[in-house]
């Protein structure tokens, strides 16, 4: 085909998609379009024939129809706040990207079932702030929920730091709507707590990263609001010491413990050099901190007062060297400030290399070590920092090098490389998962085809191949390029 | 193929499964396999070449594969307890049973990790046991638990008087071990609170009625065991008021309520009168009657007290008109007999139509009244029957006439249709599922195919297709055997 006829098939289309949501809800001018082809990091830039805004779910399925028919691809795009580059067109052919934040409208809530239908652009904190004020609680919370999506969170099936009281993503959606590849609309809307009819539909788009269709509403459970909590920070000498404080914090608080966190000594360091606005609580460094978060659903539990035993009762132990209990709200945050994200910051301090592993809860003291005596080993100048949610065994390892460490972009890229394969080793051995709760995107997709097994990885081309016949869904993510379908 | 060539086929196909499990674990006599070739209500009976007996992982991948190289069905069996015939092996061709009553080794447990790894042919009760030694808590429970097994539970997603607090079996499971219908093994038993590594492929398993492969194994969740309970039976007006009670419970106990149960003045009259060893708590009847069960994992958590304000608040409210709260384990368990299974009874009673609907949590109230309106213009004579858990949207409608009503089976089915249709149609009409938490297996066949969306049966088509290419899976099983795979 000749670049002419290429382009006026271009033409031909983009005035078909102008015409299902308007023309001024598809971008094609670099100056709209730059922002939502680049991904949250910098680190990919990409190219789209236009990005289209639909308003409704009958404009995605529209859209999608349209796509299917000219066989262009599609790239479902939410906040745009993912860390693996899963919403950024990056194949070298005629793609779309679908911008679901239009579609931004809570569609009902109900006390009674406590109970929230969203559209898929929904921003996170809407959600929360929605669920709020009918004295109910959203429980997913995360460092972008001031501008993160929750058809994006749905479809990273996304964590954060809730996940041991309230579980992930999935654990919340009680009904999906999807559009499927070839413009289908699956109304999976439901508002049941308990539905045996047929094969659960919608675990299939949960996490699959919109390589599968496209989310564009749901259903979500709420709970009741936590209206009493007690948040502490303490210092400690090992993990081992942690995993025996979260044994016997589970025996005091049971459930009400929704964050149990780590924060490395170095880790530390770093935030409070370069985080602005953050204190150390203590007078001494130690080699590692611990958040906890208790709450309760009543008013005036006695959460405190527990909170005082259980500290009183490992210094006594041994397990732990100094500890503050927050007794304020600015004093809640001022600890949980030290505890949250820092993404934009690593550029400042240097090259990074992040990981999202997670292993068994009992297996973190094994891999804290040989993660940072594998790095060492080869990387002797390397600063190993860990941060993570050790309640549920999901420590980030970032790696940490001086700016000027590497000539250029391909030796930083080799000993990225190398890194990937020391921690996800260890992971492996260990029972592991090298993305607990980012996903794969673009980033992990060559460490997913190391490490997943045969088996597993066969079905998941084959329910991809189902689904997504033409590998026109959100084509390159999750799988490596040449193994797609 | 002459009866003779057949029956070589077939002789020299056991040898093989012979092989395979050792002689003593083929059964082919009538009088070793008659109990389970009939499902638990006895209204189905069938037939196979042999009930096979493996002892591990290995033994059913060996035994799935010689399957599929002779081209024979298989259907898997927990402890057949299922309520809607989906373990009996009803397809006129050739096919096994594959008991996995033998393979019921607790694997693992681990108190740190708060997991347990257990066999599919593990009896719920056990587990239940394992964790409660190591002070945890295994939360599945219902009626058949002494004898129903964890890979029948996966397979069904069961639910339970526990699903309010801790999710149905679905949102229990972190690993699980499948063989799929070629004899491969898909290792997917991950000790993970998190694991974002691609498709999360156990949720299709869990609640495919074995129809696309077989639960070998799973890593469970468990929770801190419950110390403190307050249980109590008020009487009641109106669904409605239930829900007011739902909603202000919710307020006072947030999650610690675990079963929030509903039972009906005609159910309630039926159990007393049938049930050995029930007793009335109360000096009169009233309409409904609700049990609440709220826990806590804090030894002396003050539930009593609190109970006893709930209950004086919802007197004053003219709520309820009497309640009584268990003071001992005697009383809890006589509170608790009232509600729990008598599945056997019903036959003592007259005919009866069981049905398992869930419907919003909300949409309780128009379901009840529109579902007793409706059977009752059907059938004057009807004794329309409601119990269920009314806190996850799940109320049993059973539906019972004296013995002599229906002149012969036919006419007894005829009238069962009818009153499905009935039930079904005021279930769709709210945004409902006609099987909560049963499944569908051969019973609900007729009605999934007539109630469930159109492109979600495609979808689910689809599924079965791809992973059962054969359709050797538990064959007619969810789907009518002219719109399987």
């Amino acid at each position: 085909m000749s670049s002419d006829a290429r382009s006026n098939d271009a033409s031909t289309f983009l005035v078909a998609l102008k015409a299902i949501v308007g023309e001024r809800y598809v971008l094609t001018d670099a100056v709209d379009t730059a922002l939502f082809l680049t991904d949250h990091r910098g680190r990919y830039h990409g190219k789209a024939l236009a990005v289209v805004r639909p308003a409704s779910t009958d404009e995605v399925a529209k859209l999608v129809k349209a796509c299917a028919e000219a066989g262009i691809a599609i790239v479902p795009q939410g906040g745009n706040t993912g860390l693996c580059g899963g919403a950024t067109p990056l194949e070298p052919r005629p793609t779309v990207v679908l911008r679901l934040d239009r579609m931004n409208r809570i569609r009902a809530v109900s006390p009674a079932e406590e109970t929230i239908t969203v559209e898929a652009g929904c921003i996170l904190a809407d959600i929360q702030g929605a669920a709020a004020k009918e004295g109910l609680l959203f429980p997913l919370s995360l460092g972008a929920e001031g501008s993160c999506q929750i058809g994006g969170n749905i479809s990273t099936n996304a964590g954060g730091i809730a996940v041991l009281r309230y579980g992930n993503m999935r654990q919340l959606v009680l009904g999906l709507e999807v559009v499927l590849a070839d413009g289908t609309v699956l109304d999976g809307l439901r508002r049941l707590r308990k539905d045996n009819a047929g094969y659960d539909l919608k675990q299939l788009f949960i996490g699959a990263e919109g390589t599968l269709g496209v989310v564009t509403a749901a259903t979500l459970k709420l709970f009741p609001a936590i209206r009493s909590r007690a948040i502490t920070m303490m210092q400690l000498d090992s993990v081992e010491d942690a995993l025996t404080l979260f044994a016997r914090a589970r025996a005091v608080f049971g459930e009400r413990i929704s964050s149990f966190e780590i924060i490395g000594s170095s880790y530390m360091d770093f935030v409070l050099r370069y985080v602005p606005g953050t204190v150390m609580p203590f007078a001494q460094k130690s080699p590692w901190y611990l958040l906890i978060e208790a709450g309760d659903s009543q008013l005036d539990a006695p959460l405190a007062a527990a909170m005082e035993g259980f500290l009183a009762d490992a210094f006594e132990a041994g397990l732990i060297s100094d500890a503050t209990i927050a007794s304020s709200l600015a004093q809640e945050e001022a600890i949980w400030k030290l505890r949250h994200g820092v993404t934009g910051e690593f550029k400042l301090a240097g090259k990074t290399m992040s990981h999202d592993t997670s292993v068994p809860v009992a297996e973190q003291p094994a891999f804290v070590t040989r993660v940072e005596e594998g790095v060492l080993k080869a990387y002797p100048d390397a600063n190993v920092m860990m941060v993570g949610h050790i309640g549920d065994g999901n420590i980030h390892v970032v790696v940490l090098f001086p700016h000027e460490r590497f000539a250029g972009s391909e030796d930083f890229e080799a000993a990225s490389d190398a890194i990937d394969v020391i921690i996800d080793d260890v992971a492996m051995e260990l029972g592991g998962s090298i993305t607990a709760e980012h996903g794969v995107g673009t980033t992990y997709r060559k460490r997913l085809a190391r490490t997943k097994n045969p088996a597993e990885l066969v079905v998941m081309r084959q329910i991809k191949a189902m689904l997504d016949p033409e590998n026109r869904m959100n084509p390159g993510k999750l799988f490596l390029p040449d193994t797609a379908a």
